[in-house]
């Protein structure tokens, strides 16, 4: 039983979203190997296609804007507000999350010129409408965002360069509630993804203080409350907790997906099908 | 009756979204224009903060994102298939949209690096897929997306850097029923906004062929239709017609707005009021 699929029909497979089983299937020889490979790509295509019908006649919208709109409305029925900020923000907002070239993700920033990059993460315009909500309303401070955010990632099965954020937070909660509220968030997020299997892994950083992770096989999420370091930087005193998911990764583990790029903001791929079936 | 507003008085006034009539106000003098500046100030003020409780307390979704969510579902409602693509696109679909070094358009492109840009409009990954959903649907095949686009605009009163667009296809469809879509999809899509007064205007162009622009005191929208000179660089040879709106001006239109800014993606205003109140 030594023979695998050839490099190009495990890359074919990948793409039509083959399960972990039949990605790893052992044939006896090749010419049996590949009698089967003909039979799964077939199989594989028709899944797709219907798939694709499935989506023009019935759904209407990729599993992305039918997620994001799921989240949008349990967020909102729990009284968290909407907020749509710049997709393009100013280097200074980088420096106040302290983001400069001593610190990690700062290669991975696209920049569209000196002073303005892509956000590679939606906390910073979150901390800038807070230090102003606080002045309008009363506390607590309950916002969130859904949109896309950017970092030159290697591409891998886990990492795109462009995905869909979600950011919740709360600001102004008493200090000894702020773990549950991760945990409850956490909870109504990934019951809205429809996804049951997960856990809880609190992690300790000397820069970003105490975090807890959402874990399914890969990380989903990440919580983190303050204070915070980083919290004098926007002007900020008050107990806060916030918890931030990738929509892909959501997406990628409830439909049991090997690859990431199928659930993405695409051309090259459709609600999870790739398009050259 | 010679006294207007100081420019900081104006600048104040329009950043409060004082009305065209407010704007233009003349006083007597000086003492009187700045006793009842105060009082419009504190009203306006009022007027915010009261949108803003109701952001809070009823609404919990800012009108842009809303509008969205009710162009999502008066399309899909009428069997349009909504697509989600990416936001960084790569230079060659930017030729094939033959938007070169020699194109208008070319210098308002943001470049995250040598090959790759922030995309202008959606219609280059929208070809992309019409050429793909050619060989898996059925003709007509009708797609839209909503999403952000950028350009370098010199962020006067109707630009923004960041803007949301609606981009509405249909590919696939008689010659002759072309134009009579684009007036229906106009209607569609201005009643969902909440824009009655509009009219179309029939525009020539050597390069893109007849256009028809709706308009509503500025340009909201524009209509185009093929075949057209571009569809041969994506293989493209079936007639089509599409309509694109710019979301922030939609809104701008419907809420008797001076300036476009406050119905953008901002971390200045949100929902439409400045936050500096």
């Amino acid at each position: 039983m030594g023979f695998s699929w050839s490099i190009i029909q495990k890359q074919r497979l990948k793409e039509l979203n083959a399960d972990e089983e039949q990605q790893n299937m052992l044939f006896e020889d090749k010419n049996e190997r590949d009698r089967v490979f003909l039979e799964l790509d077939r199989q594989l295509i028709k899944k797709g296609k219907e798939r694709l019908d499935n989506l023009k006649n019935i759904e209407r919208r990729p599993a992305l804007a039918q997620l994001e709109s799921k989240l949008v409305e349990a967020l909102t029925s729990h009284g968290y507000v909407q907020v749509v900020t710049p997709i393009i923000i100013p280097k200074r907002s980088l420096a106040k999350m302290s983001i400069d070239d001593s610190h990690p993700l700062f290669s991975q920033v696209f920049w569209v010129d000196e002073k303005k990059c892509l956000r590679p993460m939606l906390a910073p315009n979150l901390y800038t409408l807070w230090k102003d909500l606080l002045r309008i309303w009363e506390k607590p401070i309950k916002i969130f965002e859904v949109g896309s955010c950017f970092r030159k990632e290697s591409q891998g099965a886990h990492h795109l360069n462009e995905f869909t954020m979600l950011n919740v937070t709360v600001l102004g909660l008493p200090l000894e509630e702020r773990e549950a509220w991760i945990e409850e968030m956490a909870e109504l997020i990934l019951k809205t993804a429809g996804i049951s299997d997960y856990v809880l892994e609190k992690e300790t950083s000397v820069v970003y203080g105490d975090t807890i992770d959402v874990v399914s096989g890969i990380e989903l999420g990440s919580g983190a409350y303050g204070p915070h370091p980083l919290d004098q930087n926007w002007g900020i005193h008050d107990p806060w907790a916030g918890i931030g998911f990738g929509l892909e990764r959501l997406l990628m583990i409830r439909e049991g997906g090997q690859n990431i790029q199928r659930m993405s903001k695409s051309v090259t791929y459709l609600d999870g099908v790739r398009l050259n079936i």
